[in-house]
């Protein structure tokens, strides 16, 4: 079996402003305080399964050089660029049809991963992945990866499936579910039929193709059109034909449409790394909860993510659930409850003169 | 009459951390956003009250500098060094020895202040200033200027007085209280009979040091021999003497045991500025509650005092009653209810390598 993995790395993580910035997004930013980024651990991730030479790594022309820094064993064709974000459907269709070029005769499974989540248990992991490939191979069918909640989380899409049809742990999927309310969420933890949705994939290459081709018709032409570009020139401007595609997420464009969804259920500490207060789930808290980077003093402070990455002395009293970023021309003050919705803030800021700190 | 000021500058203003450090006291700050020290605005706004040559500014041989720095029109002999700080009878005894020998023969009225306390209504100040002189001139009383609360302060002492007794609106005072519980506070402020103990007071050289000599006359027998050595040498060395006066309040020397003490009250917009939270007193805040100073953008910000005086861009959202204090080598974030306590975070600071930054 060929393995290819192909990781989606154009987002712009603005939910870990200041430290994120329009010039290097979250994937990009070492969080788990290793000097890795959350780029390299993924690569590093699936080492063990897929050679850098069947690594792909899907992002923004204007990251280009940056993935290429980061990654410098990786292939340079490796690198494919999107003319923009227009959504994991157009995204993950550009990662198929190049790859499709590259294996014109064969059929090779791919691994479809965001760049910027956490995994702590990384064997476990490689165990579901080489499970979840050998069933995306063996049945022809579409295979998410979903992660055991520990908690009632409102933060995440939920995959329900049929606990009675599995085979070799992977089970069909019944459907997906939007984002719940607490009350549900915690109907959800309790059931045992719920998952997380982690917006992992593994399937064939013919697979995928062949969902596009049902459930999304004119993406499917385009992405044709695409890859007979690219097969003549592996550096040619797509942009005309990317920029037909609408823009559409995998999960509601094919994942809800079709019938041949199959779900693995994962347990390997897993963390979508979604604001600033997964600092404290990813990372090792102080005795009073606190997860603290940088010169800190703090007293009598609990359940706080301090992480400066200035020079500076950051002094703290008196303080709960707080999130403060220090960096060296931006300081960020909010708390646990609002550090999911700092597009507010960054939304002010982009129409003020500080727009330049974005 | 000849008026005279002592100021009283030797404090270490270590509530202001960190914009106040060791080498940099509240009272050299501007803190009231119009560039002048806290300092400067003491000395002005007695200007129309006591002449320069008459205002004296006692303060520890640290800051004597800083104090001719910034009052380049005091007379450099009217800088009055303390070798160390021993509370204010010591002070306050010693800035009397400094007087006494510029008037030998004289026996001029003394006002004396703090250096690091605001004022708002200086007119009504500079009026009550003048009626507690002519009032110990005449009387050959001590003053204190009581201030007429408007709320239930808990951190200032109070001064009970007898409201029957008042001639010219000044009235014998009947006891100096701690500063009170909660519920006391609330009493007092609607019993009208306590006033704010200011820390101000009006005296005759004489009737000042009539009070050291009957209620602290090991300090006067001292403060006899720095006259007379600074009779000799304005500039000589007083250390040998000064060590040996008792670390002791004047309040809790003369005020609380002499019967001869008067109060006037006065309603001129005081503020002991005694920690973070005043600035939102001192200062106008905007429609959310906030002071804030420097480049800041605060979303859902309520209540919060946010001083920079750093270049970088301070970012808050969703926060409400926290003080952020950012300087160019440290950041504080505490909240109002702590920000009195500060001493706690400074203290294990000072145990650590950090200590360069007090």
């Amino acid at each position: 079996m060929i393995k290819t993995a192909l990781i989606m790395a154009g987002g712009k993580g603005e939910r870990f402003w200041p430290k994120s910035r329009q010039s290097l997004p979250k994937q990009f930013l070492s969080l788990s305080g290793d000097n890795k980024s959350m780029l390299q651990l993924t690569v590093e991730r699936i080492s063990s399964t897929v050679s850098l030479n069947d690594t792909f790594v899907v992002t923004n022309t204007y990251y280009k050089t940056l993935v290429a820094k980061q990654l410098p064993g990786l292939p340079e064709e490796n690198i494919i660029c999107e003319p923009e974000g227009r959504n994991t459907a157009p995204c993950i269709g550009l990662g198929s049809a190049v790859i499709s070029n590259r294996y014109p005769t064969e059929d090779p499974v791919m691994i479809v991963l965001p760049s910027d989540h956490m995994v702590k248990d990384i064997t476990t992991f490689g165990d579901c992945l080489e499970k979840a490939c050998d069933f995306a191979e063996i049945n022809n069918s579409i295979v998410t990866i979903g992660i055991k909640p520990n908690y009632p989380e409102t933060g995440y899409g939920y995959i329900c499936f049929d606990t009675e049809t599995g085979t070799n742990g992977v089970y069909k999927v019944s459907s997906f579910v939007e984002k719940p309310c607490r009350e549900k969420a915690v109907e959800y933890l309790e059931s045992g039929k719920y998952l997380w949705n982690s917006g992992m994939f593994v399937w064939r290459l013919s697979s995928i193709r062949e969902a596009y081709r049902s459930f999304l018709p004119d993406t499917y032409e385009a992405l044709e059109k695409i890859k007979d570009a690219l097969s003549c020139d592996p550096a040619g401007n797509i942009n005309d034909f990317f920029n037909t595609m609408d823009p559409e997420s995998v999960d509601y464009g094919i994942m809800e449409k079709s019938d041949n969804i199959y779900v693995l259920p994962g347990d390997f500490g897993w963390d979508d790394v979604g604001s600033w207060p997964a600092l404290s789930r990813i990372n090792d808290t102080d005795s009073t909860g606190n997860y603290i980077a940088g010169n800190v003093t703090a007293v009598d402070t609990a359940n706080c993510i301090i992480d400066s990455s200035s020079k500076r002395l950051v002094a703290t009293l008196g303080i709960k659930d707080m999130i403060i970023v220090d960096t060296d021309d931006v300081l960020l003050v909010t708390d646990r409850d609002h550090a999911a919705n700092i597009k507010e803030l960054t939304a002010e800021i982009k129409n003020s003169e500080n727009d330049k700190y974005l």
